[in-house]
């Protein structure tokens, strides 16, 4: 509790606030910044800092720390005229913790790079509960003398990092290659699902046998239950944020020249659960969709 | 090694043989069978005795295990004229391992009941090698005292059992729901690895990450790992047999009038594996075929 | 009207009595049967035999045509102990014009020639309007001679005639592939629609414009039509039995090993159709699915 | 010939070579602007006048047509500070003849009112050698004035003009809509060809019997041909060219919330067409894609 290092923190969002708490928990500094400053409140009572503009979270030579909801969300902290990396000046670090293009993390790393500062992306891994346990892991990558500063500071407050070498923007791709994955999964299980419940047969029992032997790991453990409760009502990831990843992955795909058919296959699910209300679901909701489309 | 109980035992392919062995090891008489005659040397050398008939295998009132290659082969074994069924008569059971249609364990089930018999379906959740190493599980659903007169015997050769109540076809149901889950993490992960890869991010970096934390499971660590190793050459469950079994879930789901998106894209990847030759890869082979369509 | 030739006419469904009413109307004499004997009433009137079983239709060295709903009732007519065919004994002709599996065909025409007779496979195109009209067309495969004798007949009845050689089944084939065309199209077609709507452009001005230019032909202009009216829920091929036929292009396609991925994205469309209660639209009805998705 | 109208023409590639030509045949003065200047030597020739600058192609008041290759070059010809609309003025039209995003029609009329003249969007539909007979149709959307201004140039080069009313971006989702139909049935016929191929019937046969019947239109017939005659390697319109219109059509598909299966195929067989070493081929070359896919 004795670190007195002062960061600067930008992006108050179900992510970036629980990471923001335990920061301070920790012992760390913070001058923070939202969009919307209510969201700040509460770390204010905690003694942050709060600044009204994203340049003020920086210091010369500093470290600040984003978690913001997409691409445009980013360009706009970094400010049309590089007020932050000017901000940070030589040696100053911009973390990025967002789930964006890899081709943002290439533009914004030139961007930074002119001022003698570093873009480290350090992508999050974890939903907004395992977030407040720390129990969130990391996908960093960038200069390696600034992934070694910031280090300790992501240690104090996730359970893993995953190092993706010295190109920022690999490390936002191998988060789409990951978050691909998660999103497969929830499709193929609910396929699953509705195939065994359409021939009588209890989903949970095979969920049970799966989930205890090849499967035994969290995303088929949790999502699974999740989907077998209907539990999507209440989202822990937003299905519009899904789509958001979806695109991501899809437009990664398209530009990289990469077919990618289960991925096309969500694309349009996720499509049609918009289309159908079902944006403030959580992502698991497309086994609503599948659902419907089987006529259970 | 006291057992001495009699069973029967017919089909000793790459998964019945290690079975057969692994029962006679426990201390069980056997009375095998195989088609191809030569598969059952070895095991009369355990102390097997070998019979050249299906029918043969049986005794009044007895068990007689089966794992065979398909449905039409599980037919011929009970014969046109339910040899099998009358040969095991009041009380028998048939413990059918393989994976077959629903609606064939339906029709089986209900000819060993004409006879006063059980056919209980087992299939079996495991490569060989795992098999070999009695670490398979079964899906078991039938009459619940014939599991219960079997589950000893599936107990020293396996490692764990799950009951999908009293309906045989069920079992199968919920195994194609899991070879269909096995199928399209395949597919999935082959998809992710050929979007990293086109961007220049190594592949097994990802893999690392996510089989130590979200995917910390069997499916994503070993078929991820054979995937990366393009070990796909040697197979352990072949491709072919893979589009069986697609096939399978793929007429399951139309007769139950499930649609399935990702089960129909595996439909297509597996026929065209097939079309280039790549029938006797092990079904995580599909792989070279998402890697031949980037151009990887 | 003084041809006075005598055939059998087996199948009086919405397809088989207008093609009946024609030949009664050509001057043929006709020994009519049909399954629920009702249908045959009128047909009776008009100056049919109405017969009692298949075989009745048939006579030594003569035609017999037939038009049912699918494989199954074809092997039916045809008879367990190949009634039929023996009665149509040495060189009678059984003109088969139902849409089915080419194998069925195969394994047809192979018992005709047990007893001298011949399987002409004449599937036809065009719905009971057109049929009503004389417009419909015949793909026609079999012997030779055979489809000389038999051409005079459907001439009378048809606008055109198609001719895919001696082996029965390669018209069925043929047959499949033109309506896998079809169902294409409406698929093409109505999320062409939806995707101008959904952007606010009025679909019929993009379908007058294609149909009288690119796509100016009966299927673009009829169908088209039908879409835009939302006209399907009177059917002229009912939903239900454009999933027969995709069905039927599903399993030959598996069969032959070719991938059809368009065919795939039909079968999970028309198996949700019929999930949604949709069976007795007609099959441009797959239409209110697209819109259904796209929140239209 | 006596016309002596003078307008602008910018874009001298293989579609607006032969319109310029056509228009100067027709008796037009022409200000000719291409980015590769000897591209307009030939028609300085027959009496154009070469200019060097986009804008100088403009003169207050007047008429400027484009037809260059995509979203980005048109975005060029208009220039960063609008010297295009600015020598335009009030009352002048720019007719822009591309294929492009309904939202760049959008942009380009607004900054066109700014200086009180028009866009008029009017993709041209039709190849190189239709173009070059005049027998291309053009989807026209704009202010009505301006369309009527228009019109007898239009009419002097081209065959039909479709009227998609007062919104220029309406005539480009039109445009998407026709592109996508013609793409879709490039992959139906492929893979209708692949499967009777596959099970030994003549593709020609069955393309004969379709395009003389239910499909006897343009797009079938001659794009038929094209696919069994495998003359994709000599390109009317690049495959590359293809990929670009399916990225417009999806990207407007997914900005309006359309799910579009079929397009989702189309991309990825695009994608893979590519990564092929396809880029140069017609878009009538994904059969051979399709062909590959079978094992043909």
């Amino acid at each position: 509790m004795t670190i007195n290092e002062s960061i600067g923190f930008i992006g108050l969002g179900s992510m970036g606030k629980p990471m923001a708490e335990n920061l301070l928990a920790a012992g760390y500094r913070l001058r923070v910044f939202n969009r919307s400053p209510d969201k700040a409140a509460s770390l204010a009572e905690m003694g942050a800092t709060v600044v009204s503009a994203p340049a003020d979270t920086a210091e010369t030579g500093g470290i600040v720390m984003s978690c913001v909801a997409d691409d445009d969300a980013l360009e706009t902290i970094v400010g049309r005229s590089d007020e932050l990396t000017e901000r940070l000046g030589q040696g100053g670090i911009h973390v990025s913790m967002s789930t964006i293009l890899p081709e943002t993390a290439d533009r914004l790393s030139r961007r930074h790079a002119v001022r003698g500062g570093y873009y480290v992306a350090a992508p999050v891994m974890g939903r907004p509960d395992l977030v407040k346990a720390g129990g969130q892991s990391y996908y960093v990558a960038g200069n390696a003398k600034a992934k070694e500063r910031i280090r300790p500071v992501l240690e104090k407050i996730g359970a893993q990092i995953f190092d993706f070498g010295e190109n920022p923007a690999d490390a936002n791709t191998a988060k789409l290659g990951a978050n691909f994955l998660i999103a497969a999964s929830i499709e193929a299980m609910s396929e699953a699902f509705a195939l065994v419940e359409k021939n009588g047969v209890d989903p949970s029992a095979l969920h049970e046998a799966l989930s205890s032997t090849l499967f035994a790991c969290p995303i088929y453990q949790n999502y699974g239950r999740n989907i077998l409760d209907a539990a999507y009502r209440t989202p822990l990831f937003k299905l519009a944020l899904g789509l958001k990843d979806i695109r991501l992955i899809s437009r990664t795909a398209d530009a990289s020249g990469t077919p990618m058919r289960f991925a096309s296959v969500l694309k349009d699910r996720f499509l049609s659960a918009m289309a159908h209300g079902r944006s403030d679901y959580d992502w698991t909701g497309i086994a609503a969709e599948i659902r419907d489309e089987a006529g259970l």
